[in-house]
């Protein structure tokens, strides 16, 4: 029996809330040794609060030493083993924009490129045309049809743009056309598997009906495909968990992640303030809810210390309303940590913070690595979070007599 | 996706090095309860600096309550599952005496033993024949041919001798002829599967020729043949994480062991000093250095709590000469904890300390068991000390995106 199985077998309905705040990248690094972490840094007293009387511990996202990007980060977040759970590169690029794939779409990443009077590429990347531009020219390729086929076309940014084919009996895996150099026609689009064969087909004739359009474009004048991906079969956060789960965010990527798993995807808010009104307004209609916190991953990223520790700041001032909701479970948390030192993600675990009647409050006092590191969570894989945070708000029943 | 398949699709080459000091045996217990380990005895004042500037947990050899051999031990430190790759008593015989086995070799353990005229066994063991005598007999083994094989023959220890057949198409699975018991005759060697047939083929042919060689030996008139196995099939650390990596150590188990995981095996060092000699003179060769200090586990195996503690205070006078050459990555620990109090390996996990400009120092300042159980990297299994120290050394890309 794996843990999914165990789950579903499980999971008890009732009335109990769960709130997921993911502070994303919140962990961190001191920048001296045995100096303090952007959290340890920043003048926390309400997450401190919460961790007096919650439990607190390490989570490791993927496995020891390990990475991730925010795709798996989050599918670990949400109890989906993310070695087992893979999002191909073009249905996490369609999530990145906000766009749900369904069990019939093939999403793929495309990029403009430029080719020659021969046909040959010139410039893989259309000379990086600006996304303004781009995203005109995108909405051109939205007149392709292919019969029985229904075509999205959206644009990312700069020349980049994802393509969905939605249909009957269409495989995702399809190679690349993207030669990797100029100087060369695209390649075309080679089916890798029986069942990515009409695929293949479609993306062939989806090309032949774009190069004509493209024709007269001075940039971006062709493209190429890459990342075939549909997107991976998971089981929902209904059929998994019992939950009916809603997702607050402000970025797209993690409202297409959300909804990758099922989760409703609320409202459209811009500031961490709204997304808490957000979560007050709709707090009676869900059971679940997924609250995500870009910034304090921004700010690592860009390697700004100070920075990251203010946003955790603002983090911190909105915990009492949170707080006030009184969900059964709350847990606070990241996908990974962002230490503002590295200005990237890393591999080190994440302080992961469980507040609930039915937590056994261990000896710490301060929302933090160090304490999180002597916490009575201990150190655990992040796809454990989801099974703990439903044990504390009492959704799982015994397992055997 | 398994752990592996992840490594090698995330490992990345640049001019990071990794140090891993070895220290066998290294952990142990007090000798009462609520009393300091031999570690904890020890004065090491440059090991306790170097765990105050890095990041300490405890490393399970196996599983909770699993005491490893030399052969698992090193295999779960430098990556490999040891319950999913085992390596096969003659494989293993074959390193223990620095034999490193190649893709076509089946090695075998081998015991003299004395027959009487009915070639019935009398002594299983040829009466404990001491070392030099055996050597000299089984010298005389040499002279047995067998067409399109290699054969080697090569002393281990009193009436143990090892024995690999090289050659193509020899399976690794045949019955020992050992009965275990006097008074009867050797068993045949039989095949267990198709692919082995051959090598019992040879395996009958060597017996029928050995026997004749022996037949005017006193006591080492005869031999039996155990633990038939060809090297088990581990991806080399070159594959696996893209390292060049050298091997320092003293005992040819070590050497061996290193060999079957794609070390070179450098120099011949008698003492610790010279291993360090060597470290230093071929830093700027490799990527990764594998030294072994063997005498931890000596001293612990002898049930001498008071040497044991000797030897960790000799250990801890080089640590500033490796500390010296500023890896990005350096690790202490050891394969496994061989307790003074037991005088013999055992199941305790063992700290393990790792020193990088990337590490979350926590909050321990002295290397040990009772603050290795406190400290930031937790408790995990072995097997996740190479990730830490590829990901510490700035070597594993990201996972996702």
């Amino acid at each position: 029996m794996d843990l999914h199985e165990l789950i579903i077998s499980l999971a008890e309905k009732n009335n109990n809330k769960i709130i997921m705040l993911v502070s994303d990248g919140i962990g961190g690094l001191p920048l001296t040794p045995g100096g303090k972490t952007e959290l340890e840094t920043a003048e926390t007293p309400n997450l401190d609060a919460l961790a007096k009387i919650g439990v607190q511990g390490l989570s490791t996202p993927i496995l020891p030493g390990i990475t991730p990007g925010s795709g798996p980060g989050h599918l670990g977040l949400f109890g989906y083993d993310p070695l087992r759970f893979i999002i191909g590169r073009g249905a996490l690029e369609a999530a990145g924009i906000g766009f749900a794939c369904g069990p019939k779409d093939v999403a793929l990443r495309c990029n403009f490129c430029t080719v020659d009077a021969d046909g040959k590429i010139a410039d893989r990347r259309a000379g990086r045309i600006p996304t303004e531009e781009s995203a005109e020219v995108v909405k051109l390729l939205r007149a392709v049809k292919i019969p029985g086929i229904e075509i999205f076309v959206e644009p990312v940014k700069e020349h980049r743009f994802v393509v969905v084919f939605r249909g009957d009996g269409l495989g995702g895996n399809v190679a690349d056309t993207d030669p990797q150099i100029t100087g060369v026609l695209p390649l075309d689009p080679v089916a890798q598997d029986e069942e990515s064969k009409k695929t293949a087909e479609i993306a062939k004739e989806f090309f032949s009906q774009a190069k004509k359009i493209l024709a007269n474009q001075p940039k971006a004048n062709c493209l190429t495909m890459r990342g075939f991906a549909k997107r991976p079969t998971l089981p929902s956060y209904e059929e998994l968990y019992g939950l009916k789960a809603a997702a607050i965010a402000v970025y797209p990527m993690y409202k297409g992640l959300a909804s990758l798993v099922g989760m409703e995807v609320v409202g459209k808010p811009a500031t961490l303030q709204e997304e808490v009104d957000l979560l007050e307004k709709i707090y009676s209609d869900y059971d679940f809810f997924f609250l995500h916190f870009k910034y304090t991953d921004s700010r690592g990223e860009d390697g700004d210390f100070d920075a990251k520790v203010k946003m955790i700041e603002e983090l911190d001032k909105v915990m009492p309303r949170i707080a006030a909701l009184k969900p059964a479970c709350l847990v606070v948390t990241g996908d990974h940590s962002t230490p503002a030192k590295m200005a990237s993600h890393s591999f080190h675990p994440v302080p992961t913070l469980i507040v609930s009647d039915l937590a056994r409050t261990d000896a710490t006092n301060a929302y933090g690595e160090s304490q999180a590191s002597l916490g009575g969570l201990g150190h655990f894989e992040a796809k454990y979070i989801m099974p703990l945070a439903m044990a504390h708000a009492g959704r799982l029943g015994k397992f055997g007599a």
